[in-house]
């Protein structure tokens, strides 16, 4: 009986974290990059702003020679030149001489701030101020944002849309990453039929773990392609052979058969080595992991609950780090609004509806309740030695949009 | 000078928000409807499970029978049938008889419990029991997540893997939701040139909103397409006017233009209605918005910080909203780590570091520093009738993370 001794989560999560595999690195367009995970350090072919630049439509000029103007007191200059966006002057600013300058133009030389143009007013190249202006000021200093040389973005970075503009800023027009893992999905389950409005035959169920375990996969920045096999040893076996020769990962839901134990389980046994069968997790028990052909298997149940915790509890992490991610929960504490009893020896993923002070536990939580976890927005977590806590206790949970890739 | 009357942020907003339109609706397939937003009721067409189901390997029998059973004081039972998941069984199970159940197989008549098969043992059709187990005891009853009729979710739902689960499970291949919107990014600016290893000439600037806002278009749910523009009035009204044919949403950055104000807003003011140029806020003052053939123009800076800034004020909710998905700050309370000056008047979003407890706004902060957003995952947001925080005092925060589609 593989389930009469349960792992501990501990035990298991470090078994797979002992067979944890990177994916290979590919150079791709920075245009393809949002969301991928740095392969290399990024560091700066450029300065910048490659130059100092304005940062108003205004009046290139010294800041010292605007001290005093204001409403009462204006100033005269003399415009000596203009310079839009993406041109540059060749005249060098001197006393009370000013350049006509727009946003992202560089500053010209012996100039050092820019006046805003609604503080001035202009005929033909006399100047009118009616303001100072701070030397500096309106100014991007040259290098202020990236120095060239400069590493800026480790390896291993998670690449948001800001840090995609700091690479493009850099220079790069291509980024190393780590490779989406390439992920089997096998749905087993003779029991199991297509979404359909009509009658289903007697005995058979629709089919939602495909769907959400699908889209559980591709939240994880994976790439995931589906086969069906029936609950037979050698259909089971078939697949998983195939799929581990052309994927990065197999995982599988339900194929429990009757009297011969699991099914999927005895393949992975078969063909390669069983990591563990059964841990002491609520929901998500029967849960197993293995290896075949160097390829990580995780076997999830066929309820649909359960198979959701499972993918949250072992198969999340597994997929972020094979992209070079880091990934663990990001545990925060909230009190409890209900009573919430638990066993020793157990940890308990407890679906719960929580906000910025309170969690309260989904009632209805049968790990076939799909409702349930609709209902939830994140997991109270009971620990191995906790037994369940009291009314407006303080209990740890876990977002579900925390998880997300 | 459009600038020097600013707009008031609930103004502008407000201004958006009366303009706010929707997209039309489309029924796509399940397997491509994650992370869409229902534009239909779900009501399910099945009861799921579709009958009293085994939610464990084992044995199928009256619960009542076993009343008593323990390790010392075994008792027989007689196996009249076996069945495997997506098969039934015709017998009706009687007193101290049992059928082989696979879990999601439906109990027999007669039978109201499984005994999990850990706690028996049999020998061809005679079974040993050592353990009783109550009525109800591992079966999950027909309907327990879905009665047949109900309506399980309502239109604007926002569908995350476990919705699309549950509708599947309704009996539905297809769905109806919100088109995703046709954005075309119209990217201005001589300056700009693309993201190059090689020494850039005097006065370019490599262009990195391109990617940034794109990214965050797409992370608003929609799909971005992206052309160029010269600083000309000519260049950007012809863009502006193709795309306000072609696409539901028209997003410019950049493109003032020396001496002539601002080449967008005038196209805009041109072929369409400014609804507002300016906006008390930092960083991100010139943004402005209006409507170009009955399409919402957005006009983000060139600068990049201040375009995400605006994208994140501005844009974001009316992309989303466009879809049927309600959006608004999720604005949590954090403690200070810094004095924060700031000015009456004014809506400052400052780029911070947050975590449960604390909120510390990252120190360089021009509106072209890039670094300054990558060192960020959260906003402190000053309202206008604020001067500012002194270390320690509790400010209003918003996680980048919460502002995703």
């Amino acid at each position: 009986m593989f389930l009469s001794k349960l792992d501990s989560l501990n035990n298991a999560l470090k078994l797979i974290n002992d067979n944890q595999k990177l994916t290979d690195i590919e150079e791709i367009s920075i245009a393809e990059a949002h969301k991928r995970v740095l392969a290399e350090d990024i560091i700066s072919y450029h300065d910048s702003p490659p130059f100092d630049k304005s940062a108003m439509d205004g009046f290139a000029l010294i800041g010292e020679d605007t001290f005093g103007a204001s409403q009462s007191v204006p100033k005269n200059f003399k415009i000596i030149d203009a310079i839009g966006a993406g041109d540059f002057s060749d005249k060098t600013v001197g006393s009370n001489e000013a350049v006509v300058i727009a946003t992202g133009a560089p500053i010209p030389d012996g100039a050092n701030a820019v006046l805003m143009k609604e503080y001035t007013t202009s005929e033909g190249d006399n100047l009118t101020i009616f303001s100072q202006v701070t030397p500096g000021e309106n100014v991007s200093p040259k290098s202020e944002d990236i120095e060239k040389g400069q590493k800026i973005l480790d390896k291993n970075t998670f690449i948001r849309y800001q840090e995609l503009g700091l690479i493009a800023s850099a220079g790069y027009d291509k980024v190393k990453v780590f490779k989406k893992p390439m992920v089997k999905l096998i749905i087993t389950g003779n029991e199991l039929v297509e979404p359909t409005k009509n009658e289903i035959d007697k005995a058979k169920i629709i089919n939602s773990n495909k769907y959400t375990i699908k889209s559980m996969i591709e939240d994880s920045g994976a790439v995931c392609e589906i086969t069906h096999a029936g609950d037979t040893f050698d259909e089971v076996k078939s697949a998983m052979l195939q799929a581990s020769k052309d994927y990065d990962v197999i995982i599988t839901t339900g194929g429990t058969a009757i009297s011969k134990g699991d099914v999927v389980l005895d393949v992975v046994d078969d063909i390669g080595e069983v990591l563990f069968h059964g841990v002491a997790i609520r929901p998500g028990k029967p849960i197993g992991a293995g290896v075949v052909g160097g390829k990580m298997v995780f076997t999830l149940s066929g309820q649909p609950v359960a198979a959701m915790s499972q993918f949250d509890i072992f198969t999340r992490k597994y997929l972020f780090e094979m992209q070079g991610r880091s990934f663990d929960f990001n545990i925060v504490k909230r009190v409890s609004k209900l009573k919430i009893p638990s066993q020793l020896g157990r940890t308990d993923f407890i679906r719960a509806f929580s906000d910025e002070d309170y969690a309260k536990h989904v009632l209805n939580r049968g790990s076939g309740i799909i409702r349930s976890m609709v209902e939830a927005n994140s997991y109270i977590i009971i620990g191995e030695n906790d037994e369940g806590y009291q009314k407006d206790d303080l209990v740890d949970v876990v977002f579900f949009n925390s998880l997300v890739w």
